[in-house]
């Protein structure tokens, strides 16, 4: 079992700088049904806070293994009106949203047919895309420690060290071990925010990715700017969308994507599925090529799904500072690995990072797929308008 | 752990002669979040029927907890507009509907304020009562063993045999030990309607109650009719509302109960709150008092929310025959002690008792709470409209 105070302080990076919940807003949370424990602790507390509703939404993987088993094929893609038009609802009301993650133990999908899985998109709701990029929702990530994790994440331990260990991890790298976490993470967004202000001084007009297996340059709009670790709602509320967070990120040009890029850690689909090996061809923005040492196929399925699930919406950029990649721990879980090191997404682009002008050329899709493509090994390198290439991270380091 | 072969059979019976899941219907599951076991085996069942998508609902009471404790006084009875729409559009769209039910730990609400708890009527939803009055949904709510449960109804044994005690209970009150559980029901519920069938006949304007503690009339509409077991839909679904069902039951006239009343069994309410030596007196079809050993708050709280919740919706008559009646036992689960014996219900009616033109003078409600007023020493007699008295139940056996 979670230690409790693990669990008190984790609600409370939720609640608190994480999504800033208001006195009379209502509070959406979204989690794995094993994670009541956690849950109940952030309703607590967001009632504590003064929040008028907390609206509870637990996934059951069970649930998902017995319609990819048994449901008639032509129903999977079916999703009921009322479950979007809640997310809309909760955009529209200007709610706040915590999300608590633990990568879905990987036996949950054993031996289902990856096609049919693949279809099946939920949890994900596309609609949240929609009202994230509208910013009427203040909203966090944050992750869980649970036993399956913990196992497939350090193996090579009995399994209550393995929790221990994964604990340890948590607190760590969500700078709970600092004495006022919540200063400790004022100051590391001041300090990515002054990092996106460097990059953005740059008028930079693309990204060159170069490593082993790995030599893709992605273009970026004329107004992309690089964001890091706060965002505002158009309430005027800040919120840590993601904690921990490490990344400088930027939304690129869908149309511009062009080489191979071999992913540096594995990664975790929202159905559990995992990627391993991932190799990705770009042609004119679009993957035109994927493959994979495991997992190609329901990754296929999923970049199938929509127009703007095989272009990109977001690069990101993370230096060895990262607490994530200094323990050189692979989480199975996109949101600690992609805050170990540089990364990409498929699919939908946060509108905030580009002006109003730019907002129709960002790229749409109904799904969002980080993979991770940094790391010491692989520079990158910032075209400027002007055509002068200038270096951004080496060896893992910031040069700029 | 409950043995793997009663999960499927009460999925099975759940499914089947129960909500009478269609091909190409979404269908609704609601339990409490300890449930998962049975929840994915009824989606796996109802998928291999041809469901088009099984919408589960989770209910923590852990979560309602931390709003009893915490939120502000004021936000306790709001509830998220999406969730009453969400069952409308189940209506709409002639879904089936899964409960599945066990009394919440009694230990979930230790120590909150009544009045509060009172305020909050979730996972209730008053919606229901309308869609289900409509006649639009084939539904069912079915039983199923936890440890919690079992402690409840048989503290005098170990942790262990008090398990093994209820799921044979819950084995031979739904009749799974019969070769054929579905051709048990389908004679039970025939004879049901049997003895609905000669109560109609008798053409009654009141029944009323006599026994320890208990003289109470109750009035009948010109149109009340008896009905047992089964329901059918708009679309001519047959379904079995209970399972297990024992009673016959109609929809009084909710300006005419007069006396008092004292039930023979506990009931849990909704939020696992315990009611016990409940009494309640009649004036004129409404509760005018209500006392108890245990709980008289929180239900006075519940009855007092809405017009309809002080009157009755529901009287019901279930003979010694009743297979719950016969065990002795107390559930603690209005499911199954409302089976056990005759009993009443406030708030609302089912429509489906009576004709057209009486349909507006039922009672209406956002609430529907059944308590136990029958037993072997409740003398049940019906009043003819010429005003003669028909002896129906004495000593729990049918006189008609």
């Amino acid at each position: 079992m979670t230690p409790p105070a693990l669990t008190e302080q984790l609600a409370e990076l939720a609640v608190g700088i994480g999504a800033n919940v208001q006195p009379g807003q209502i509070v959406s949370i979204s989690a794995e049904i094993d994670l009541q424990e956690v849950v109940r602790e952030v309703a607590a507390r967001a009632y504590r806070r003064g929040a008028k509703f907390v609206d509870v939404t637990y996934y059951d993987p069970g649930v998902k293994r017995a319609r990819i088993q048994h449901a008639s094929p032509d129903t999977l893609e079916f999703v009921p009106p009322w479950y979007g038009r809640r997310v809309f609802e909760l955009g529209e009301s200007h709610s706040a949203r915590v999300v608590i993650t633990a990568p879905p133990d990987p036996q949950a999908f054993d031996g289902l047919d990856p096609d049919r899985l693949g279809r099946d998109q939920l949890p994900a709701l596309s609609e949240w895309m929609e009202v994230l990029s509208d910013r009427t929702v203040n909203w966090t990530i944050i992750p869980y420690p649970t036993v399956p994790w913990a196992r497939l994440v350090h193996p090579e331990l009995d399994e209550d060290d393995a929790f221990d260990r994964l604990c340890r991890d948590i607190v760590h790298v969500c700078r709970l071990d600092e004495p006022d976490p919540t200063s400790a993470w004022r100051q590391r967004s001041a300090e990515l925010a002054d990092v996106g202000n460097r990059l953005n001084a740059l008028d930079l007009d693309a990204i060159h990715f170069e490593g082993p297996g790995t030599d893709l340059r992605i273009g970026l709009l004329p107004s992309s700017s690089w964001i890091g670790a706060v965002s505002w709602t158009v309430d005027g509320l800040e919120h840590l969308p993601n904690v921990p967070t490490e990344e400088v990120f930027t939304t690129p040009d869908p149309e511009r994507a062009d080489g191979r890029v071999r992913s540096t850690k594995p990664l975790v689909l929202v159905d559990g599925s995992l990627v391993r090996g991932l190799e990705v061809r770009f042609e004119g923005g679009r993957a035109v090529e994927i493959d994979a040492e495991q997992g190609a196929e329901v990754l296929r399925a999923r970049v199938a799904r929509d127009g703007g699930a095989s272009r990109l919406g977001e690069v990101a950029l993370v230096d060895r500072e990262s607490r994530i990649g200094q323990l050189g721990t692979v989480f199975y879980e996109t949101l600690l690995d992609e805050n170990a090191t540089s990364h990409v997404a498929f699919g939908s682009a946060y509108e905030e990072a580009v002006s109003e002008e730019d907002v129709p050329r960002v790229n749409k899709s109904g799904t969002h797929i980080d993979f991770m493509v940094g790391g010491d090994d692989v520079d990158v390198t910032g075209i400027t308008r002007g055509g002068e290439r200038v270096p951004l991270l080496r060896d893992g380091a910031w040069q700029v």
